[in-house]
């Protein structure tokens, strides 16, 4: 079998988990053991928290954690990353699901699985297309501004939550708002600040006293990352002693259904795919942007290589098979990822073991979730996302580069004022556009003969001879739509400094490249030229220019201008009259 | 007064109108009032058609052809474009006023006229910005793509007022659609059927007919011009002769307010100008990028120039006008600016004059539109339309360019199926991706020292001295969000190839900005490589490049590492081991 290690390498290259899997050993399974019952402590109430900010059901952010982790385990390029519901993806469903267009076709739940099919299929087809590379293309700057905005956004959607209040629909009406306020639940909002109270406690001052107390430190990790669901539990069980649901009106999950999901649902309707498209595609890209940077982060740390276009695989397959099994779009999470890396997990087993306690979960233990008290949630979720709203390094960013502090505070307040999906297309948008203003001036050299030579070269740094009817230009770049105006530009300035000039050569030796409104300059330029008795030539353009070049007929519009091969061609030709 | 010459020539940048009336000919006024004439002509049916289209009475079409065009002369640098009223804007202005979150806040007009006036003070703050070069960074492919898009909305919108119904609501249900085309008001289609056979025979035909009878070429022109004016007036006649609107149910026009409009709406509802603000946006970019293309095209016939930023403050101050007079949203006219420069117009007069004529249209003969039938207002607009959808350039750039054949697809099916602003966006983001695609991957080359000099040169070009331990790289471009990465990982790469390496050393000598992304990478590499024991410094940095590090504390994360001034220095230290 001479080819066998080719395959397996190709193999494995497809499964990363066959190549970790060769050489696990006793001991790494221990801390996957660990870090996987620990993520998974954290995974129930974020899955169910998740799938109520969405505006879903619990359930479905249960079964994303299942079936989608397994999946990436087996496809995914991180050792680390914890795939499962995430708080951004959630406030981007949520928005999906309210949009007009959408709520009118009603059902939320098949629109919800339709998003998971289609932002999987959409990381698919990226793959397929080898854009992994896309993940390059959003700065940092607008991922920050987008993540502190989407976070703010989280943030006033979970606050009513915790006062036991619907969402306020009172605009800019503040009388409207009295009445409003004074629909507080007080025993949720007690049970909500009771919940931060515990949550806050079992972070830092938690950590500080244990260690004081000389506990050891994998133990204080353990102790410290059971915060949410001994929130869950104590919270739960105040709801079910004192009755709090009937009595106080505290609002509360409601029916989990038990057991495994059965895909019963009905996903045809292809209107509705269409009108889900766009914001499947910015789910797609933000799931996809901020897994390869937190699977990143961690891999650094252990000097790990992340494979951006695996990854695209690994979470469209992970996506796909959230819709088969009933669950809404996955990612990779921050918080779980980094608790699941603390926690010492070495492999994505750890993953694997903690998608099996959340099976666990789901077939036995669903009546329990019933009487959670959404207030509890809300803490959870608030918690966890006030750190995420970064103005402090929008503040650094404004100080070290304006351009990418415009572009991250516009994204922020895109966000805020007009919608996930407006604001992070405005700044992906900037940004763009003040790279384009930086890259649109490409260098041009007027060139002349060195005498005796054959070489031309440019005229301000070389001693070289010219000609006064005799324009030779060098470009030093492919011309495209962002530069070919300044490119004209150019030539027309010269041409008003030298009037005595017939012919125009444009010396092709640095562009590989030229588009479509680049050529369309270039054919207006040539008329003008030759209505102001002027010709147009080009020398020594590469095979691929010419052979684009000749799908057109740019180089019949030339005549009597011509493309020769070389410069000193031109020269000899246009030198003499 | 020793400076009044430069006073002059600042003044007559701003108001370019003062350059041409200096030398203003009695022959020029001459064909300024002939082609003012037939442009008029024109602007009448355009105004109320346009108004119409974007869902408002006809005085708003009306009134934008007055005081805009006034403004746009005194301040505008193209002599012949016609600024008014405009199919592409006002089918943008449709799109807005009937999205869910304006319509809701009802009373169009009063939308419409914030619309005016936040597209205006976009143009005028772009202008301030310097932002005129903007216009380079939307491609042709995207502009056709987007054109024939919105052509193929306003013919899907036109051909129901052809029919005499109401817009179909019927969606995928096939049955609903023998109800509505049993709604065709007979009649109505029999006059529009006839004004398209009116139109489409004062084009070529009765171009050729007048050719081959020999008539004079300038009488031609003005007569060809006058179908569209000629069919209003007979399909007119025929309804108030045969009284159609109340025998046959024919919709028309309805009443138009005499005289001149007087501003008393009230623009304050804060909330509208937040909704619309967006819309307006991508109304100012549009009008700006078409008003300079078709000015660009007219003015190139002359050889005259146009200053793209001078022409933000025109169109600004043009739809600020607009929306004090009462006026929709103005831009430049493609369909007029031609017929206005081939009817002969030297200058903006031709303009002034035919804004003359429209002031004494509405005050005079606004009750003459009132029975103008809307089929007949359709069938100017399809007649007009129809040439814009250019599906052939659509194949040529497919053939010409993969990338821009996509971009140019995209943006046409995104503005059909997701809307104008949506697919505009697409292709817009579309372009700038495939353009960051060729860009991304700057040269990056590993140098070493020409022996006997203190020269550093690419090792693969040179025969030059390194040293194990010690690796130099040159990159050749600023250092962005666009091709971090790629450095990234031809710094990986060349670590994996050569395990010797303590000391890398990146040569700044052509790098000129580097951006907040760039500089987070950079941070994380120096992070990730003193982690494996390996030290990261710089040398050669431009002033500005490290006055803009030294605002961070990177230099301080480097140590050990340092910022070197020159190579050489770096090696002589580092050299040693």
């Amino acid at each position: 079998m001479p080819h066998s290690k080719s395959n397996n390498s190709r193999l494995t290259q497809l499964f990363p988990i066959i190549g970790w899997l060769k050489s696990y050993t006793r001991q790494e399974f221990n801390s996957d053991l660990f870090a996987g019952i620990i993520t998974a402590i954290l995974l129930v109430p974020q899955g169910i928290a998740y799938a109520i900010m969405a505006g879903l059901p619990p359930q479905l952010g249960l079964y994303a954690s299942i079936l989608p982790p397994v999946l990436y385990a087996l496809f995914g390029t991180s050792r680390t990353l914890s795939v499962g519901p995430v708080s951004i993806a959630a406030i981007m469903i949520a928005s999906a699901l309210t949009a007009p267009e959408i709520s009118v076709l009603g059902n939320p739940v098949q629109s919800a699985l339709i998003l998971s099919a289609e932002s999987g299929a959409i990381m698919l087809l990226m793959a397929l297309l080898r854009m992994g590379g896309l993940v390059n293309f959003i700065s940092h700057p607008v991922l920050t501004g987008f993540t502190s905005g989407a976070a703010l956004l989280i943030i006033g959607s979970q606050l009513p939550q915790l006062f036991g209040l619907k969402t306020p629909s009172c605009g800019f009406n503040v009388s409207c708002y009295s009445h409003y306020f004074s629909g507080i639940v007080s025993a949720t909002l007690f049970i909500g600040l009771i919940a931060i109270g515990l949550l806050v406690f079992f972070g830092k001052p938690l950590v500080l006293m244990l260690k004081n107390s000389g506990m050891q430190s994998y133990l204080i990790a353990a102790i410290s990352k059971c915060g949410p669901l001994l929130t869950i539990i104590l919270t739960t069980l105040a709801v079910d002693y004192f009755d709090l649901t009937s009595q106080q009106n505290v609002a509360v999950v409601g029916k989990v259904p038990s057991g495994f999901p059965v895909l019963n649902m009905d996903l045809s309707p292809i209107e509705k795919w269409s009108v889900l498209l766009p914001y499947s595609g910015f789910i797609a890209l933000i799931a996809y942007v901020e897994s390869v940077a937190i699977a990143k982060v961690t891999a650094n740390f252990r000097g790990e290589k992340i494979f951006p276009n695996q990854e695209l695989i690994a979470l469209g397959v992970a996506n796909v098979a959230a819709a088969i099994s009933g669950g809404m779009p996955v990612a990779g999470g921050f918080s779980r990822t980094m608790v699941n890396f603390s926690a010492g997990a070495r492999t994505q087993m750890a993953m694997l073991i903690a998608a099996g306690i959340l099976a666990l979960a789901v077939i036995f233990f669903s009546p329990l979730f019933e009487n959670i008290p959404k207030t509890a949630l809300a803490a959870i979720i608030l918690v966890a996302i006030v750190p995420l709203v970064k103005l402090n390094d929008i503040a650094h960013t404004w100080r070290y580069d304006r351009g990418d502090g415009i572009a991250e505070i516009a994204t922020l307040l895109g966000v805020l004022v007009y919608g996930i999906e407006e604001g992070i297309t405005l700044g992906i948008i900037l940004t763009l556009i003040s790279h384009l203003r930086k890259t649109s001036q490409p260098h041009i050299a007027v060139v002349g003969r060195i005498p005796g030579t054959e070489h031309y070269r440019n005229i301000k740094r070389h001693n070289v001879e010219t000609w006064s009817h005799l324009l030779l230009l060098r470009v030093d770049e492919s011309i495209t739509f962002a530069n070919i105006n300044y490119i004209e530009e150019f030539i027309n300035a010269e041409l008003r400094q030298q009037p005595d000039i017939k012919h125009v050569v444009l010396i092709f030796t640095s562009i590989s490249d030229i588009d479509t409104t680049a050529l369309e300059v270039l054919e207006n330029l040539n008329h003008t030229l030759q209505t102001a008795k002027m010709t147009l030539h080009i020398s020594e353009a590469k095979g691929p220019v010419l052979d684009k070049l000749e799908k057109t007929d740019f180089l019949k519009q030339l005549q009597p201008g011509k493309a020769f091969f070389h410069t000193e061609d031109a020269v000899r030709e246009l030198a003499k009259g």
